[in-house]
């Protein structure tokens, strides 16, 4: 089935090759692989193209599925290929690649260059024929145009793409379609993006004023406006009060260190290129901007800890750091070069209490993301070593503990009936790790928290504790972020919930409206009475509609109206989001509606 | 009196030096000035010295008072002098400085080299004989040694000190004295010194375990650890409060900036010297760490700002801002690279409400510094610019601005009975200030909060709105920083209070602590009636009065023992830091006490 749906992928984008043959027959042809939806084919055109062209092409394609033609493959010699594909050099290219080194595969090419690998003889190639359309392809197609639905593809986007994405190559076109097996998945999928495109988080963050980005800060480093640090310190205020619950303690930790720090926790080695180095003009010592807390963590661990009647010690911190990335690959606020601003905690504790201590943050997992309602369709991740696979240097320390470990994890999932879909090789450079997965709004796997088992860098930096037998032992350090990063977190409540933040962490949670100026008062006397709740009064300077629209557009939940009636009869007349007036209520009614849901949740 | 004070310590320096050559009479002289609490003197000894030195220079110096000495001071010719002081190079050069410049003031020698100043012709110099030591000085001299009470004065300290401060030139031994009229004041003075050695911040932080100073992060970056973390997340939450009621919204902004910021807001062009530059690895952009918020804050004034209606609009920010200081100049929380983490905020006023702004701005801060009682001899100094001096270029813009400006403040001030003391010449480069100050433990004046009028860079960074008749107009900003930056105030509270600070502001509350192991299970019970504060229990593993006094070495305002009889009564039996047994009180008391003192104040 979904094999099927591959090949069906692929071959639309032999029509579109073939479509754009008719349309420019000089045209260069790159290649034409399957994405995730749909797929792609590469061309350096010899018109102008804009997407005005889509139609066209689309109409066309659609012109040779009608004809139901058949995909056949046939194997030829070199010097065949060669002649047939004269006029097209990218194709010539590929046709020597295979001829050299077995394959088109740029990666699989260098090994070879390299000596690492062995080039594979072919003796031929394949191409394939639709039409009166030719092309080098090793293929995976169905048997003829009558198989694709007609209704059930489309071509949505033009883009740049340098020749094999090597950027001294030329820039080609790329189009891009999407394609499935019937009309109601594309129009469904069509609809999702749309709607992806309507309510993703950077549209939502300008439209209800959450983050800037300014080009005198620089890409990729958001700053929250008032209604953003609202929602931020809100979410860190629910932590901490859970954390504290947890027995954690908070720290504050500068956002540099000197680089010997990073020389000792090994982050200077394996990530120099993601972190900032800081210039100190008075002395030239080098400083980097923290890209984690951890190494921080670690010396206040040193500071605190000198036997095992001191552990477990949790530490915490909603700690910002800075990580490298490139201005082109920023995303508001769910890729940044910082403030990361991490729902961090470190929890020191010795071996025989890892599991217990696991567990505990299970709990405290679970509590969290009942609360938060919002956050629903997600999925644990076990990433463990690969121990026969060829990454196998990067896991340090010994099996064993690395076994023992992962035993850990999974003991604790089992014990909380969690299902774990299981990866493995893809563990952290020092433990073992339990990532929370969920879609985000594009249908795309992204990791909104993290418990990781740490068994390595405590014994690089030196952590002990003394055991009950006087023996100096190094601590297990588990790292976790229940929430991630606050701003990551942030983007993806606004994706989740539209914009339609829940009562407790809505900007404003109740609005005020005075029907003309002669309720201002009236509408004061209320505002004084839930005066422990974000209340904003409009006044009647525009019509009641006009505001009730804003507010509507702004998505506050609780609005208050009040007029004549309403002074007289000493009530408001209540409207929640989204729905119609629900007529005059007691303002103690609208207390017990802010008491049950506008604070921070227990 | 205070000349009289002058003259004394002054002719003690002499002593000072004709006692050194009494025991090395081959020491070579520096000079010997007055300090603020005595004198000093310089000197290149041939013997090895340390400070057991002290005790004896000062009995020599006694014998000398005691001998009733004259200073007898004569004016000589230049080649008499240079044959006095043959064998004392310092003062050959010294000699040889007056004789081409009329002055030993280094500064002064730069401007006349530099042909900003004219050379002033001096025929003679004056030296100073008091029994068989000559020294070469302009005077300013007791008339004997019989003015000096022997009780009176103190030799404390020696340090290294290159000559003439330029570190080219040979290091010399510094003899530091102290010196009063009356031996009362002498021994005020060392009692005073010895409290301040033992109560100020940086040994009260090591040992309350409020901070940390780690070579792996680098001198002048400390590490809050929970304690201290603690007392900075209920400053921020008591100021958030605060500033919430009197209408602050709260923005959260990055700790970088791309150099176009600074060099629109001109920080790069007067500050870059102390300003951290920060390396992007991935794409050479220039970024600095923040010196100061202000420049973020007025990013968001332009995204929310529009006209007249928007304003005022006051914008706080807990913000960490990083400078550059010297490692060796560095001191616990009080000078710090960073994080300074300011109680800052920037209010954005039309010209008409400038002064009510302002007005509200002191209203603040007398509410904040009457709850915190702690902090309470200061007072107010407004910094104006000086335009007849100088500096005058440095105050840009337009006189009448200024004036206007200094005026509003001065105004405000009257209305709120503030007296001032005025500083000419010590406004900020872009407006007036009134600045708060205390003296520090050591008796030294600091400035614990601010409030600034800036009236240039608005229109720099191009912050505008539409006023009522549609003209375009730049705003006002008031920077002000209530409890100035939260670490140096958590050094200040720590140094006020000798360590015992308010219930509401201790890292730990209450402590219970059970007589024997059977009295765990209700010390538990009555930490769960009270679990709304910060209560630590700790059990029956030391004796009673071991425990009682690590909690009084903590500072632990609260400690309730529970034993035999207050289980069986149901009570506890009570005692406040510093204070004896208080008896049995009923569990009411306490909750009562912790309501009333231990909370966030109102």
């Amino acid at each position: 089935m979904a094999e099927n749906l591959e090949k069906l992928r692929h071959s639309l984008a032999h029509l579109l090759a073939s479509a754009v043959l008719k349309i420019d027959p000089r045209a260069k042809l790159g290649i034409g692989p399957t994405t995730e939806d749909g797929f792609y084919y590469d061309f350096l055109f010899s018109i102008k193209v804009d997407e005005s062209l889509l139609p066209k092409l689309e109409s066309i394609m659609k012109d040779l599925i009608s004809q139901n033609l058949k995909f056949v493959g046939k194997k030829i010699s070199f010097p065949q290929a060669k002649k047939i594909f004269k006029n097209q050099p990218f194709k010539l290219e590929l046709i020597n690649d295979l001829k050299k080194y077995g394959t088109t595969d740029f990666q699989e090419i260098q090994l070879i260059k390299a000596k690492k690998k062995k080039a594979k003889k072919l003796a031929r190639v394949t191409i394939y024929q639709t039409g009166d359309f030719i092309d080098l392809c090793r293929g995976g197609h169905i048997k003829s145009t009558k198989e694709i639905n007609p209704q059930a593809f489309k071509l949505i986007r033009i883009a740049g793409a340098y020749w094999r994405g090597d950027e001294k190559n030329p820039m080609l076109t790329r189009i891009y379609g999407v394609a499935f097996k019937t009309e109601k998945e594309l129009d469904e999928y069509l609809k999702k993006q749309e709607e992806a495109e309507k309510y993703n988080h950077r549209v939502l963050g300008e439209k209800l004023k959450i983050f800037l980005i300014s080009p005198y800060i620089g890409k990729g480093l958001p700053l929250l406006l008032p209604k953003g640090e609202i929602i931020k310190n809100i979410l860190i205020k629910y932590m901490r009060k859970k954390e504290e619950k947890y027995g954690y303690t908070y720290v504050a930790t500068p956002h540099v260190a000197s680089s010997k720090l990073y020389e000792k926790s090994g982050h200077l080695k394996y990530y120099q290129n993601e972190m900032y180095k800081v210039i100190d003009p008075a002395e030239g010592e080098d400083f980097y901007l923290k890209p984690m807390n951890c190494p921080h963590h670690h010396l206040i661990y040193q500071e605190l800890v000198k036997s095992y009647r001191d552990l477990p010690l949790r530490l915490a911190e909603a700690g910002a750091v800075y990580r490298v990335e490139k201005s082109g690959e920023t995303y508001g606020l769910m890729r940044v070069r910082g403030p990361i601003t991490q729902n961090d905690a470190h929890i020191y504790v010795n071996e025989q209490n890892l599991e217990e201590e696991f567990l505990k943050v299970l709990d405290l997992l679970s509590e969290v993301y009942d609360d938060l309602k919002i956050i629903q369709n997600y999925w644990f991740r076990l990433s463990l070593p690969d121990f026969s696979g060829k990454n196998k240097e990067k896991y340090g320390g010994d099996l064993r503990l690395w076994q023992w470990a992962s035993k850990i994890i999974n003991n604790a999932c089992q014990k909380k009936k969690i299902n774990l879909v299981k990866g493995l090789g893809e563990a952290a450079f020092y433990g073992p790790k339990l990532d929370m997965q969920i879609k985000n709004i594009y249908g795309k796997e992204e990791t909104i928290a993290t418990i990781q088992v740490d068994i390595l860098v405590p014994k690089r930096m030196g952590l002990v504790y003394v055991d009950k037998n006087n023996k100096e032992k190094n601590p297990i350090v588990i790292h976790r972020a229940i929430l991630g990063s606050y701003e990551r977190f942030i983007g993806f409540l606004l994706e989740a919930t539209k914009g339609d933040l829940p009562l407790w962490l809505s900007p404003i949670q109740v609005l005020i409206l005075p029907v003309g100026n002669e309720h201002q008062d009236y509408a004061e006397e209320i505002k004084q009475k839930i005066s422990d709740f974000r209340v904003e009064i409009w006044p009647a300077e525009e019509s009641l509609a006009k505001r009730i629209l804003l507010a509507e557009e702004e998505k506050i939940p609780v609005i208050l109206v009040v007029g004549e009636r309403e002074k007289k009869n000493k009530t408001i007349s209540l409207r929640l989001r989204h729905q119609k007036d629900l007529g005059e209520k007691k303002i103690e009614e609208i207390i017990k509606l802010l008491n049950e849901e506008g604070d921070i949740p227990n």
